[in-house]
């Protein structure tokens, strides 16, 4: 089958590679649509997962089931179905202590382009099919699929971990196509106040639309001090980091009150530490906690993610600003999100 | 009255004052016994809490009731009472929210030998007696009770911010008299296996006895590294913070398993930031909690971990291991305290 | 001052008393709106809280104030706030635990005619004007004010205790002013789908605003009947009970999945058992937590969700659907909620 | 092989029956040791899970793992391990949601003796074999392992469910091998104080063992009395129920303090309704939680509980109070749970 994949670190190119083998609670899935992440970019061009060769790149898309093991009871072949990009290994100790983004290890619930191929494949594999796959909804169309892969459980899992309440003054650093989704979040879980970080206007244009009240640019200043100024220096109640680099937790810590919540969901690529400011964290005994985590995957998550789009509570379609149609198109569209240019969000590439 | 005060920044002793004026809803004390912190040293000798003058010491002591305010009604003169050190403002938006401590500010909650005179002196002032008193068991004595003003509700603390489980691992990091206390509350909450870091003898026989299975020390190579050696490289469940420095930290994240909990309760004196180390702490995305926070005070803990105490439940006698009678021995105590002697834990001294 | 009082059970009229006496932390203010509650019916009608005379009605309203006492520092005559109809006492060992609303003893938090007299009044008396008035923001008017007092965070508390999560199926049962806000704040906590069970057409109308997506009626079969017809069988994640009475929980428990939660904020005012039936309760094991509770009460909560309102994310002026000018007005607007026309929802007098 | 099992309601035997398969993800095991449950009674003499015929009883008992599926990583043949009595499938959506002991439906991780033949046997079947088994501590004896697969989990859970936390006062109604569990659950978890309701003397020996420091008899008045006079009539924090009927929630709600939760993993044989008293419920609002849960199973569980028990943390032996050897014994310890003698807790039959 032909894959296009990741052939050494810097370098991509489509490949020929053997159709997966199903075991017996396993899928294999044609994909439908998918979607580039930026997660693609940072493990060609920066060697995120390591160095890696002939790897099949994705982990977005949506499928139709074309195989499933002697073991899958609720998919069939034909079915269409949203895919997870964390996809657990339900039964293991993390999974069952409420972890399962960390079964068999920290972060080895991310499979797809990192401990396996990936979704930019004619087929790709699925463990375990029953814990792992969702029914596509009838009413969400291929492209909005995609969102609901890594972009929606991500942004919303910003949100659970910064525990956001009614009527909380919310942070949200980095609105790119995560951070809209940590806005839209904020949004539908009660947030009264949303401030912003960032500044390209498409993003800005969407955030607005998800919720966002206030926006800050960085280039404006420290974001810690136009926080103050807009909260008459009482600072936000929680902060979903989705962007920015190690030192942004520095701005989270001076931002937020104490007892507040820090979620973040951002891949921090490069750094060796994470700096927490001493005096601003109360000398250690300031209440303002700091968590950071892969979003859980799996198929209950789709299922209620879904609902969230297929009963019109969210609204998807600005994510995907730019879409194409064809296998042709994976390589331009994953060139148009290493190069970023002003209009984008996200590419998607429809096949089918 | 006769107080014993920081003069300035490295300097102590003995001063007069006036007796503190009682508002409506307050509370005048005399110490029945007092015992030193660790937090007096830093004050003097560190200037921890900044430059003060002929601020009276001392948070750590129980007393008994001269005098009580209109509006008091739980409390008369006579009463034996449990004194906590931390005596938030119970209506303020911080304790409604839950962080009694951050009352009116980040570690607000903190009074006594910080915003106004300690308790090292013939009478002191108690603010909302009503919220922040508690009547002494008969059957604690005045050392042992000199233990519930911080030592217990502190390490305690630390166990609740970490959430032990039954069956945990947990790594307690430092055994002074806090961590100590930390040890007790991990045992108290069902942790099967407690690592305790620490050497000095005192210390390691006391953390025995309150539960600790394994010691770790410092001396002999990296916390992480023994830590992992210990646990056949899965780290442990949740770590409590005790003791140490803004380092402290990274060895804490690296003994961690994904999904665990920091809870840290260390006043952190220098240093410009904790480092969390990036990788270790999953790349941003491992949930790794990492939690802070001063201990709540007030009058509810107080009875709880009272309770505890009188029910025979918690032995904390082998906190005190130098026990004063005196007025005049409180500047002994408190250079004790500094000085650290081998078979120093507390330090207590005796005024009735 | 004129007051609007219940005489004895069953009868109403105005009474002159002497204006409240302002203790050191308390308030007087003069009410600039009052709303009708449904508890003032019980109240009267069916003597719910018990035997009163010449007790002043009223737990809704927004105000003036007009006096503070010495110690309030948040506050000034002049001041135009809201008031919450629970005004705990926040240092009291029930608040310190959490439980705010039962700060003296169960449901005592509740003190506007209950334990003194209420709002419908020249003056009124507020405890603890620091820890439970708000500043009424300048963009909600008086009318809108008035829902802050008990409806929106009533109804809001039942969402909370049934703990709504991103894409729940949420069952709320009664949408009368109360279950109104109920699906509302479901709505604001992220639900996907929103059943109701109501028929009263306008307050159908209203809770499709707030984001109710099916209806179900009482007079057409069992609740938990269609329940399950909706829902293929499986249930509901969450219940809110908004109305009814101690049969009701039969239907909810009926209705409800494995693991879900019913949150109740229904005043029960006959039975002498609540009856949980004991098969579909899993035989006393099937997870499906029952809690009910009295709201929050206290500054805090009035300014959070007072900025949901004040930010556009919440709109209570639905609710109000009968507006009168001047005090002569108030017996006529507690009739009406007593008779509950057709078209009914709130009665609210303005007073200013 | 030989099995012992229920032929019909009222009637046990031995029969002969197929060895049973092995799945891919399965075990075979033969046990070590079993136990005889309460349960055991209920299904063969009152017909607790319905009629069955010819279905092999017992849940509770150690093994050797003599077969393993294709899939099956973490065990092996010869392999000595814990079976819990709930062995959930984990990839479902309840288990995904947290509910494991629901996967596929309310109560339906219970599968042995219940929807699959039971331990009794000379070989038996687990599904999931890394999911559900775990290792055996090389210095738990067989005996005590039994205690393991649901007397402690079970005990234990109801302390979760009721929340108990530093300093608590807990009441535990009933005090058989389930409710001496919850008393030695409520100990390690921090409770300064637990009423123990029973009178059987084996048992009240047992709980004093376990930190039980009040008791209570049933006949010498309501529960609810004697807890109101023992503690000043303020109630209690929380209640555990491990024995009872649906009667018992009417003393338990009037025994605990508004904001208190029950925590009940009793199971409810008969009896329409579970009656929970209306005004000591508050009305409706006094935030008592009821919750009831079937205890999660699962290889996790049974690791973290079974640390506490090879860690000398909590000793189980008192249960044991009848051990037999020889396959033999089976129906004879069956009898003896069901008879109940003076001195009996629980009997337990060594294969091995």
């Amino acid at each position: 089958m032909k894959c296009f994949a990741m052939l050494k670190i810097g370098e991509v190119g489509w490949i020929e590679k053997e159709v997966p083998a199903c075991g017996p609670m396993d899928a294999i899935c044609k994909p439908l649509a998918i979607a580039i992440c930026t997660s693609d970019v940072h493990t060609v061009w920066e060697g995120a997962v390591g160095d890696r060769h002939n790897m099949v790149l994705g982990h977005e898309g949506c499928a139709e089931v074309v195989q499933v093991g002697s073991m899958v009871k609720d998919f069939k072949p034909g079915d269409k179905v949203l895919v997870p990009a964390i996809t657990p290994d339900w039964n293991s100790l993390e999974a069952q202590a409420g972890y399962s983004m960390h079964s068999g290890g920290m972060l080895a619930g991310w499979k797809f382009s990192n401990f396996k191929d990936g979704v930019f494949s004619e087929f790709f594999h699925v463990n375990d099919a029953d814990g792992n796959l969702a029914l596509l909804p009838p009413n969400i169309n291929y492209v909005d699929a995609c969102m609901l892969s890594d972009m929606v459980p991500t942004g919303f899992h910003g949100v659970e971990l910064a525990d956001v309440q009614f009527g909380d003054t919310v942070l949200v650093i980095g609105i790119g196509p995560v951070g809209l989704m940590s806005v839209a979040g904020a949004n539908l879980r009660g947030a009264s106040r949303i401030i912003a970080v960032g500044t390209r206007p498409v993003c800005v244009a969407a955030a607005k639309k998800y919720g966002a009240t206030d926006f800050i640019s960085y280039k404006q200043g420290k974001i810690e001090d136009q926080v103050m100024a807009m909260t008459n220096g009482k600072g936000v109640d929680k902060v979903v980091i989705a962007g920015g680099t190690v030192a942004t937790f520095e701005s989270a810590v001076k931002s937020l009150k104490p007892g507040g919540n820090i979620g973040s969901v951002n891949y921090l690529g490069s750094g060796d530490y994470i700096n927490i400011p001493r005096v601003e964290w109360g000398v250690g005994m300031g209440h303002k906690t700091i968590n950071g985590g892969l979003m859980p995957g799996g198929r209950l998550r789709m299922e209620k993610l879904g609902s969230l789009v297929s009963s019109g509570r969210l609204d998807v379609s600005p994510l995907s600003t730019h879409v194409f149609e064809g296998w042709e198109h994976i390589p331009e569209a994953l060139q148009l999100m290493k190069d970023k240019p002003a209009d984008l969000i996200k590419p998607v590439v429809k096949l089918a």
